[in-house]
């Protein structure tokens, strides 16, 4: 895999690693934007500061400040930070660039989401920037924080104050809100964070920029997301899926907007919502995805601070059954089990003095009253349970004594320590109230992962074990697929001659190119061509008729099923002709297509479309009712490998319908994986817009495509 | 609706408001439950405190002590807490059966939950108990806490400082650690518990007492509960809809046991998990059902803060885009909408100087840096919100300045003012560190429910919304249904033959007498009765072998379907004879059914089984392979009341399919409503274990059942 370029890479050490540091707009005034962040800098490991102040302030906070920033006598000011009104900016960052400006943070808003003007005004901005090689954090923009090198370029001062260590988790988000929100929980579990960016408008920094970057930033161990959009999804996803293959990424995703997505008549356009195909992404590219701000700082804090679990085997720690209860439900929902424990963790667990005798080895080991009060049976439990092979992670529950004299505090230390020697991942969840400060800390300086509730602590490690199957599954992107060049012709020929929505013998020429089995759909004009055409296809047969201006053709009478015989042909023929010259008088008939009836089985529906913002995507999903009763379908970006395809069949809720249920045989899932391996590589090689295979038919052990619709 | 008894009522008093109380086992050691009790009951309002210490300790914690119970001087000791070894228990709970004892706690373990002996313990302390008129909160038990007339009868003598005030929301847990962490939320929230009980054993006190109990406690206006399972289900439901009916009932289940549930044959029957069940009783009960502790907790509090809203229109303002659109998400999932300001509204927050000329009225009101600087914005905003008949509720989202001195304090007591006197709902997500304590507290004092992060917020507001939903749904117990005599005497020659498992003619002639339209079906012997029954039927017919013996009938070629004249009829006749003679040479034959074939219609079924906890229960849902692929079906208990039977429809996934898809007609609601509550009744009057009727074929207008089961 590639490092992002050189270029790039070195316009973000700018931005990170400045030399010096301009804040055009500083102020004096405690509640301006402009007074902030020059109190973030000066708590930052940055020596050169200059302050601009138009107003011709001599000083501000300190340092000696500029009318402009022609003025300032240094021509290598590396990262300019600009909090000044929207109609200054763009002359303003013209004269930074004269002064060696490599990196800028636009705090002020009035740009692309502010309507016309303000977009042109952004675009003219990325150009300039663009052209002299500058990366633009913003605008509109909290701007960014890094705790290696201590450098607080947001207009939150106070976050140096709440991550004074350095830390190992980045936290990338869109809305500047959503980070402080974060970060604040971040801050409440004294978990250093290591890096924040707020893109807000991303004028020419976007997630998938900082994904390059953070991949191979060796201080970034977890990277934490929150996306509300991107105008380029497939990008993303390329970015994602790279940085995802050497460092987990945890995505919060949310208020995707519609606005854009054209109204598709096919099957698969009308399920391709935002949202499906933002998560199809996310899947795709083997990201973490989580529901909430809390769920989000959960799971990076697990993910910073313990190995990845070897399997889904959990012991369970307690003095109380009905908070590892709530914790087992939510275990049991994501896949992990409570493990067997071995005979040697019983008779340990007994012979130990850990038990008492009256207290049945099991798991969860539910410690009683004695636990509470004797709090160093926690950390015997844990180096017993540690050493059974059959346990791949431990959960305990245990609450705080709330300031009682009686109850002794915690060892975390010590119980660190054992959970570190282990190599296995270790949880806790804590019963205590967020403002017993010292308690929450202990656990941080134990190194472990400690949630104020059973069912937090759970879901955070059933996200580590999912990170778990992430790493162990590998990625990659769909290798190229050779067409005979036979098909490249037929579609070129079709776009030539201004042909976009194919007939169906036409889509259905196009699959069988490809190499997918069609009921094969022969046009023809005429009573006798349609009966020499069913002659050699063989009898029973469906007629259809084709049109460029009928979608709905049973709606006028266009299609009949089941055609047993000549006789019943030429009748049905002659029928058809009647009904939709009646119900269909201004559409231009291009003639009726012969096919032959497909038997009934499994109907299955594989399409794509191209999206405005993933480009060509491909759907997997149960034919018919369940499409439409409940929308049962799995999308990904095209074109997808044969381990993706086999990814969407797991997805769907009806997937045992695929294991053949009511006495039919189960799919041929290796068939299934090409036909929509194939399908995928169709949308992307030849830039189709719609294309339904609706329904595919698996009879007999093959895979028919009985109907077909493709909008080139 | 009727009270709970007096008996029953003067016994809770007698745990609640005791005169004088009695703790058997006080001790004088730290570490020890019966220390930890004593240090409670001296921080409660209860003056009369008598240890009892088999030792002879003369006094504990300056307390006169006595060596037995025998010795108190007193003979109207009403509350007795036992902190004494199991096998001291029954002796001693005899012996303050003297003293007047009327309500006892016994934390000791080792009875129900402890294997045989100790289940047959518990059952002599029941009977004590019940005989005596005694109410026992456990055994194996945290204890009670009451913060109206202080009484922490429980072993977290810390309870009496984290709830010093009297609150409103009644908290009962199976679990004294789920309460615990519950507590500590609570506490963290500076939320005031009104009353905590841990229920333990339940030997005689179970969830549907406390329920009986809470719903005329005017100290208790939210019950939160946590279950992990019952041995009543049906009483719990009872005692819970009649609770609900007058104040909100927020539940948290979790590992419900699936022991005692027998593996059914039926389809009914093998979709009916525990959970399902519960979750069943739940809804029909009215509870508003919540996942985690932290939820349970967050509803408790916006319920005991907040008006319920009359719709479902919400008014947003904030800072900051990103949180709120997290908010609106989540609000969106619940069928709460982002409310439609009204030009008044619009005009009103250009016009006082609100917002910034550029800055467009709309909803979320995005006060962007100015409303994070100056929040008495929050306060103007909120009033004109407040004022507009088109807004239900507001959700205000901000960060705290965390303590940057040029941030202003939140005006919280203002808001709140504003946010009482509109009479709606006001939630705020408030960014600030749990330790954060004098932030939270004053949103406490000013009665606003903040909650840390925008999900969290907009979550419980959603809760509030599934409440007044919930209170403007009026429910009830099914009035009964009267059958014809001759269904009565029917299921009764039926049984005193010992038939259980009826045949397929019996089970239609059954359903038949109850009024639901069958395929109806005689049982013939021989050919020519079968082509006489035909005759009468009118083809296409249907042939099924009759055996008590088989039970899939067609694995053995037992159905033929859709035979169109008398000579195929004979034919399958013969056929079907000679296969089921080889297939299952052993089994008895009644016969064979002949019945008409259906047309092809939507399919449903409808079911019922008798649950171990539940009684009858009834079951809907579309059939075939609805059930098998996705087991996309609703329960309730029986009987139903048509509204159930409304909601069961609504309740299942693919709902859409009963609109009518792919040009099938809508099905009749009604109808379908009728025959469910039908069917919910047969199972409750005719003490049907298993009923399936499936597929019942919608087709032109009528439900007719296809196939029938009934296990009696």
């Amino acid at each position: 895999m590639e490092r992002m370029d050189r270029t790039a890479q070195s316009a973000f050490d700018a931005l990170f690693y400045p030399r010096a540091v301009a804040v055009v707009g500083a102020s004096t005034h405690g509640g301006k934007v402009g007074n902030f962040v020059m109190r973030s800098l000066l708590a930052s490991d940055v020596e050169k500061v200059y302050p601009v102040h138009a107003g011709g302030a001599k000083e501000i906070l300190g340092r000696q400040a500029y009318p402009s920033i022609e003025d300032i006598p240094d021509d290598a000011v590396d990262l300019f930070l600009f909090a000044i009104p929207q109609k200054h900016i763009l002359k303003s960052f013209e004269a930074a660039l004269t002064k060696g400006c490599r990196g800028a943070v636009i705090y002020t808003a009035g740009f692309r989401e502010a309507g016309e003007e303000g977009r042109r005004d952004q675009e003219r901005l990325k150009a300039a920037a663009d052209e002299a090689g500058v990366k633009i954090i913003g605008p509109n923009t909290l701007g960014f924080f890094r705790s290696h090198s201590l450098m607080n370029a947001t207009f939150m001062p106070v976050l140096s104050d709440l991550f004074r260590e350095p830390g190992s988790i980045a936290l990338v988000s869109q809305s500047g809100g959503v980070a402080g929100f974060g970060a604040i929980r971040f801050a409440e579990d004294r978990i250093p964070l290591g890096t924040l960016v707020c893109l807000g408008n991303r004028a020419n920094v976007e997630f998938a920029d900082m994904l390059d970057y953070l991949a191979y930033d060796p201080h970034t161990r977890v990277v934490a997301l929150f996306i509300e959009g991107l105008d380029d999804l497939r990008r993303f996803y390329e970015a994602a899926l790279k940085c995802a293959a050497v460092k987990p990424v945890v995505v919060l995703g949310a208020g995707y907007t519609e606005a854009g997505r054209k109204v598709a008549r096919s099957h698969t356009g009308s399920m391709a919502g935002a949202e499906r195909i933002y998560e199809a992404a996310f899947r795709q590219a083997g990201l973490i995805r989580v529901h909430s701000i809390e769920e989000l700082v959960d799971a990076a804090k697990i993910l910073s601070l313990n190995p990845l679990p070897q399997g889904n085997r959990v012991g369970i720690i307690t003095h109380t059954a009905g908070p590892a209860v709530l914790a087992s439900d939510i275990l049991a929902r994501h896949g992990l089990v409570l493990a067997d424990i071995s005979g040697a963790t019983e008779e340990a667990l007994v012979s130990r003095g850990v038990l008492a005798p009256f207290m049945p080895p099991d798991n969860p080991v539910d410690l009683t009253t004695f636990g509470y009060l004797d709090r160093s049976l926690y950390v015997k439990v844990l180096e017993i349970l540690a050493r059974d092979a059959g346990v791949d992670a431990a959960l305990a529950v245990c609450m705080s004594g709330l300031g009682d004299p009686n109850v002794e505090t915690f060892p975390a230390r010590q119980f660190g320590e054992v959970a570190a020697r282990s190599g296995k991942p270790v949880v806790v969840a804590w019963g205590a109230p967020g403002y017993a400060r010292e308690e929450f800390d202990a656990w941080m300086e134990a190194g472990v992962a400690a949630y104020p509730t059973p069912e937090r602590a759970a879901t955070a490690l059933a996200n580590l074990y999912r990170s778990s199957r992430l790493r162990g599954r590998r990625r990659s992107f769909a290798s190229p697929l050779e067409f005979p060049e036979e098909l490249s012709d037929f579609v070129e020929d079709l776009r030539s001659s201004g042909n976009k929505i194919l007939l169906e013998h036409q889509a259905k020429r196009m699959l069988e190119l490809a190499g997918i089995r069609t009921a094969h759909a022969v046009l023809v004009s005429g009573e006798d061509e349609a009966a020499s055409a069913a002659r050699e296809i063989g009898y029973p047969v469906v007629l259809k008729i084709a049109s460029p201006d009928i979608v709905h053709k049973s709606d006028v009478g266009g299609v009949v099923l089941n055609i047993t015989d000549e006789e019943a042909l030429r009748r049905a023929y002659r029928y058809m002709m009647e009904t939709v010259a009646r119900k269909a008088p201004d559409a231009r008939l291009e003639g009726v297509c012969v096919q032959p009836m497909v038997p009934t089985g499994t109907d299955l529906i594989v399409g794509g479309i191209r999206d405005v913002q993933a480009g060509p995507v491909v759907m997997f999903g149960l034919g018919g009712i369940w499409v439409e009763a409940i929308g049962d379908v799995a999308f990904r970006l095209a074109p997808v490998t044969e381990e993706d395809a086999r990814e969407m069949m797991e997805e769907i809720r009806a997937s045992a319908v695929l294991e053949g249920i009511r006495g039919s045989a189960p799919v041929n899932r290796d068939a299934l994986a090409r036909l929509i391996v194939t399908v995928s590589h169709l949308m992307e090689c030849f830039s189709i817009q719609e294309l339904d295979c609706n329904p595919v038919i698996f009879h007999n052990g093959t895979f028919t495509v009985a109907d077909a619709r493709v909008v080139l």
